[in-house]
């Protein structure tokens, strides 16, 4: 399936925007790296995002293997057949970690990058320099830039929220101006900016709901997905539910899971309704027959369309189109 | 009833405030310029800011006519007698739909200018750079230094509230250095925010709570008035008015309103309550006397008294009087 | 007890951090420098931090006299022994008052500086320069440096939080490069706040989410203590009960108190729990048997310890450590 979905598009060049192929990242699932069990049944894993993972998942103690067992794993990427996730990312150890050039000479050995790869705790636009450095001098600019790899990566302080747009936009122009991987989407790390404020978790989740609604807002701010913080309480299904609904309600676009049994409620709770769908595809029909007519500025149901919403439209319909492909 | 608006003052000389009548603005109305029935009562209706309407009440084709009808209801004011709102606004259309200059260039024809200028979805610092050269180009710079007209602008991205201060302070300084209209009041355009970050309105609102709270708040950083959210439900009057008494207990001046029936309910809603009423008034009698006596720092009633309560409790007893001369 | 504090310490280096004597501020009270019978138990009162205050608990025409009685105090304080308070502090007035100077040079007269310097209303980074320079054209720059004194600054308006971020960064580098008092805690000051943005104050405090969530995010990126805003129904105790608890799990470190009867009931909320205090302790014990090891990360119980992880405990512990002193 992988091989689909970077030539996936939709057949005409909407506002000259450059969409190869949208990820759906209704929920993200981590696999921890060490464990050889779980890395077995990867293919067969039902999630839009599955997350290969070194850092908080691993003992520190069993980074080593786990290194050697992810680039393993890609390296023998063809050998596993189709997968049934959208996205096979792998999520590193951060800047502050003093791992991360570990991690990347290792998994750098294997043939395949991942679709993405994931840096956790990015806590200042200086943490991209030393990304950067760290990804050239293991994989190499030209490999880099070849790749078509995706960027994810986690805001988890409270530091990193405060400057999270400078954070953002500085991570967007290294993919402008020196070939870095595309930032595409960002997580917010609910567990660990919490207790970096010294705030304690509630199942209601009000001490993060300035967090979780500014976070929300700089992603937007710079056309990026969302994803929202775990919920911790495993046994908790309407509580589940009900936090997956908010976050969809407020804007986010997934939710990271912490257990395959969250994974269907989140992913159903993320799924666009039906009455969007038809709107976004009544939008994107009316908006090919007006670029062929070549008039100037676009209005649907009486409403300007600008930019934004046209690339809503756009992923609601990439999102289920892919997911009537299942 | 205009002309009294620009001269009405208190006769003190405040801290050197210079207040030239405070325009309250607890209800915003729309009247689309394409409506030409609606235009007619125009001068009948009673709301504190009426705002003649060219952008998103008037469809893509009717542009030319409401444009056509606005300038020409603007340039027979006079024979239009006294009106029963407080200003008469035009909101034209925004810099990203292209349509701005072509408003302008029509509006520009007649002899009065509106009482204030209205600009939607002001996005960035740039943006007024682009409004400045439009009508520099179209009134000319003399004109609209002599004008006495106000500026309000709409915030509706997450661009937008994220840089909010800079937007503020940008346009507050082309006031003071390029003679640019005076910004007054600024307006959370709720609906296009709300798409923009992909979130769902709900009755009781928690998705903008963030947002909501940080517009207050720089506006009231830059002394100006917040302008909050439409309630789109109609039917639901409680509804309406328990959120126009949070939007005034939040620090909100005023509030959108899409339909005439909801007027009254926000108007009154944030209304002065007379124990505020009473505290303002008194306030302001010491300030004279105490200016008078020529002392230094100035309490009233145990506290310290600074510019920005000095300013709230003149803008209470304006609406005040504004409401008794009614 | 005042000359333990600036002792107390833990034995092991931890990660470089300074930590000479942490204070505990769970609740600050406030006692008027002009009310002598009130100055005469300032020994005998249980509080984490005692505020001598000049500024908002004095009229204008007791400045003088207020100043004078808290010189003295400061003067004779080896004669008042043993002090039931952690911290002896003196509140300030502020720069826009114009009483800043007048107050510095009376209270330089004193032998003693007071543990902590408090300055109320810092609007902006500018506002420091002035309050340095009072300071150093009254105490001198060397007896400031060799001092041990700490800052406490209070945030109480809409200018001042989104500031927030940059009057922090500068407070901590006027430490760092000039000799300034270091800066210690921040405290919101929710009253004034108010007022400034408009807003009313009611007891569930939804009014103020925004500005409390956002003051916390950004006391705990510079790592300083987040006080958190008065409960003013003095007869409501369980109201403030909740709102100190609500305070406590949203990151504040304490609170400010208006009545002594009010002190006992947050002092009780804001105390960590035994389940934290083992975590701190185990954490602590483990961190230093690993340094001695020589190793690199740190891990407990599965999780990467980062610094503010660290600090955290170890505040944690300090605060249990001086209550069983008490």
């Amino acid at each position: 399936m992988f091989s689909k979905i970077f030539t996936r598009n939709l057949s005409t060049n909407v506002m000259k925007i450059d969409r190869k192929g949208y990820i759906p990242r209704r929920a993200l699932l981590y696999v921890p790296g060490s464990n050889e069990k779980m890395l077995t049944k990867v293919p067969t894993i039902k999630v839009d995002s599955l997350v290969l993972e070194l850092e908080d998942g691993v003992a520190l103690t069993s980074k080593t293997i786990a290194r050697h067992n992810i680039a393993k794993y890609l390296d023998n990427l063809e050998s596993k057949g189709d997968h049934q996730c959208f996205e096979l990312g792998v999520r590193i150890n951060s800047v502050s970690s003093g791992l991360l050039l570990d991690d990347l000479k290792e998994l750098s050995k294997a043939k395949q990058l991942p679709q993405a790869f994931m840096i956790p705790k990015v806590d200042s636009p200086e943490d991209l320099a030393a990304i950067w450095d760290a990804f050239r001098s293991t994989y190499g600019a030209e490999r880099i830039q070849n790749s078509g790899t995706r960027l994810v990566i986690w805001i988890e302080s409270a530091q990193a929220l405060l400057d999270m747009p400078r954070i953002l936009s500085t991570t967007l122009n290294m993919n402008k101006n020196a070939g870095f991987f595309k930032l595409d989407a960002v997580v917010f790390g609910s567990d660990d900016f919490c207790a970096n404020i010294g705030a304690t978790r509630s199942n209601e989740g009000t001490e993060t709901l300035f967090a979780r609604q500014r976070f929300v807002t700089c992603c937007k701010a710079f056309n990026l997905q969302a994803i929202d913080s775990v919920y911790i309480d495993i046994k908790d299904i309407e509580g589940l539910r009900r936090q997956s609904l908010e976050g969809k309600a407020w804007g986010f676009d997934g939710k990271q899971s912490i257990h395959p049994t969250q994974i269907p409620i989140i992913q159903e709770s993320f799924l666009p309704p039906p009455d969007k769908v038809q709107w976004a595809k009544e939008l994107i029909d009316e908006f090919v027959k007006h670029e062929q007519s070549g008039k100037g500025a676009f209005t649907f149901k009486g409403s300007m369309i600008d930019r934004p919403l046209l690339l809503q439209a756009m992923n609601i319909v990439q999102t289920i189109k892919y997911l009537e492909n299942l």
